[in-house]
């Protein structure tokens, strides 16, 4: 196309761009909660929303079932050259703890705040309003020249915050009708707001949960504390002995695979002027909790990780009771880089809570599963292309970096289908997703929106 | 009175016990959980039913105020020589976990188990049933005599649950009303199904929450994990530090105080024939968790503890959110023993959370309080008179024992009355206060109510 054409495009958007945000906030009114079978219903009637978007659009669009949550999968073959398959998820995380949003998750708003216009609500960032970036980019190149640039598929799933169960399967099944030349994800953020970025090294995942059962009941604390095992206890030393007092976790062959930057990612890195003491600053936090001698950018790009998101045991309510609990739980994930084994890494966190627990207690190791990191080539001449767009679109170059999240999609894209990925996002640090009060500033999804018709254009001259 | 007036009495009790089985019953529908403010009408009700009920019996019974839930005090005067104060309470535990209840908590009814006929419902065993044990010997005496054998007063608080936070000021206050020469608390339990038992030694407690804040909100583990602070890991490590290898609370000076039994203490604990086999196999435990080098009667009557009673951090919901969590919080609680001091049991705790918690993080102690231990004095004749009626009336002689849980009332009746109390109970271990499913044998309701018969009798004669 021509300069002309796109431009004509993005005047489109900006002409259209309430009617984009209505669409907008139509979706993420839908409280699409994927891990909680209470909202079955609501993730289907996203997916029937989108489905019904794309159809108007032109797109040959249907649901598809699995066993869990219903895939979107839609086809444009109208336009020419290189055929793409964006990839997105509709379903949103839970909302706990909801006291601390300040206004109901699922009224979604724009909101004028100090540092500009924001759409808040569940699922604004993460990931109904990256997703729609390109569906508008899509419908704006048709209303304007009746067709797409470039051939278009879509590929939209609703377990991603669950831990993607029937992802793998389904894509298995149905390879033929996925495979395209390119994939495109809009799940990552920028580098900062004025510098957009294509994330190329994605950190991979390992998570499990893990159950500690002592007394076989609740017991009263004064009648058999001291004697009885408090499983409380034994759960506090197997997540405190995670750690070394130099912040490195201590599970054996943890390190196993994990790469040292090369010298030019670490220039590269180094350049890009990154404020870790804002960043840590922003969180209210003063002192980098990771690895001694690691940079926080490493820390957090290319370094591995082990968390506890959530732990529990007896009685949590309010005021006081002095019970000796019967189970203690907590969640515990891993984010692996290089070569890493999510496997290997769990066979290893089991040796590690066998290890300490008493004979008489019992250890359930429950929900483990994982996948590797990624890393892309960026010598596929299609990134060069979609960084000069990015970066026309922006007031800075975009820069190539790491991501400390883990989209095993990604990684999945290259293994069952072998596709590349280009993971390009406009999320910035602070949307707060899987935390109360997520939003999504108006600028990266109007930016957003012309960032993908610029790409769409780029990719055509590939 | 004579043998005979005593026979009299206790064939009442037995002619009469489904009468009074019905009055526990009502009692128990009243779901007087003084922790939790959604109960506040209920305990009240439940104050409110004593009032009447010993009104009913001729007692000058009245409900007092008090900044939390209210006293009932009710004095009868017909009686001649000693004068009791008897102590209960008419809150209850909170029922969490529900689901584990196989009925619910206040629809209380007799059950046929194997091990016998069981009073099923929360407060059946603490304290309800175990308060009324005494009202219904009282209603006895009346009933076939006319009036008690000795002057007795009543004084029941309904805070005991929920650390008792208008007790002592009350009893400042009302120590003329109150005062009187011995106090009974009917709030422990027999050494097992065959013998009774008078508790003459009681753990003291302390108590605190403890809440560390390391990032100012809920962050995404991949944007920030590695290199934000993660609190569980904080309070993980804080928790695990409170025990040595070989189980000893790591406190510093926290055996302060602590004595050793003496040689006729051990000789009577080892002659009981305690099976702490039996004792751990009933909760599904065969390894003692305390100090080692220690009895298991040693480590829940004679020594002091630490242990967790809850703990939460992040996310604990059905699935999994990668969360990296802003809080994590532990309700610890420590048993004393001694002369140990609660407040410096806090302070050490204090101290030693202090030294855990990065500079960059907040640790916030909440509801630290404490009551030191107790011991009474068994060469008060009226010990030996009640043993000596506990004796007569059940298959094995009544023993003077230890107790791990606290008290604190019986340090208060010495401390601000000037009264020993005896503590005679009619619990027993599985009776499961304070966890699911709380019962109370019927027999112990039975022979309860018998064994204070006997005890108003004997005490009479001292």
């Amino acid at each position: 196309m021509t300069a002309d054409a796109v431009t004509q495009v993005l005047d489109h958007v900006d002409a259209t761009l309430d009617a984009a945000l209505d669409r907008l906030l139509t979706l993420l009114r839908v409280p699409s909660i994927s891990t909680d079978p209470a909202f079955q219903a609501d993730c289907d009637r996203a997916a029937d929303a989108l489905v019904d978007d794309l159809a108007s659009l032109g797109f040959d669009a249907a649901k598809h079932p699995t066993p869990g949550h219903p895939m979107v999968v839609a086809q444009d073959d109208e336009g020419e050259g290189l055929h793409v398959l964006f990839y997105g998820h509709y379903d949103v995380q839970p909302v706990d703890p909801l006291s601390l949003w300040h206004r109901d998750p699922f009224d979604p708003q724009v909101e004028d705040t100090p540092a500009g216009r924001v759409i808040r609500g569940r699922g604004a960032a993460d990931d109904k309003g990256q997703l729609m970036t390109f569906v508008e980019a899509c419908r704006a190149w048709k209303a304007v020249h009746g067709r797409l640039p470039i051939k278009v598929s879509m590929f939209f799933e609703g377990e991603e915050e669950s831990g993607s169960p029937s992802l793998v399967p389904y894509m298995k099944t149905h390879a033929e009708d996925l495979k395209a030349d390119l994939a495109l994800i809009c799940d990552t953020g920028m580098f900062d707001p004025r510098t957009p970025a294509i994330t190329t090294q994605l950190r991979g995942l390992a998570k499990l949960e893990l159950v500690i059962t002592a007394p076989d009941k609740d017991l009263h604390s004064g009648m058999y504390g001291g004697a009885a095992r408090n499983p409380a206890h034994v759960l506090a030393k197997i997540l405190a002995d995670l750690h070394d007092d130099t912040g490195a976790c201590t599970l054996e062959g943890f390190y196993d695979g994990v790469p040292e930057l090369t010298n030019a990612q670490r220039a590269q890195w180094e350049n890009l002027g990154f404020d870790a003491a804002g960043f840590l600053g922003g969180v209210g936090l003063s002192i980098p909790a990771g690895e001694q001698g690691r940079s926080v950018l490493e820390m957090i790009w290319s370094r591995p990780t082990c968390e506890v998101n959530g732990m529990t045991s007896g009685y949590t309510g309010a005021g006081f009771k002095t019970v000796l609990p019967s189970r203690a739980s907590a969640k515990v994930s891993f984010r692996l880089v290089g070569t890493q084994d999510p496997q290997a890494v769990l066979a290893a966190m089991r040796k590690h809570v066998e290890a300490r627990v008493p004979a008489d207690c019992t250890a359930e190791i429950l929900d483990a599963n994982g996948a590797p990191a990624t890393v892309m080539p960026i010598d596929n001449p299609a990134f060069e292309a979609a960084r000069q767009a990015l970066s026309d679109e922006w007031p800075r170059p975009a820069a190539f970096i790491g991501c400390g999240g883990s989209i095993p999609i990604a990684g999945y894209f290259q293994d069952i289908l072998g596709m590349d990925s280009l993971l390009i996002g406009f999320g910035r640090d602070d949307d707060q997703i899987h935390s109360p009060n997520e939003k999504y500033d108006l600028e990266s999804f109007h930016k957003g929106i012309r960032s993908w018709v610029r790409v769409l254009d780029a990719l055509s001259r590939v």
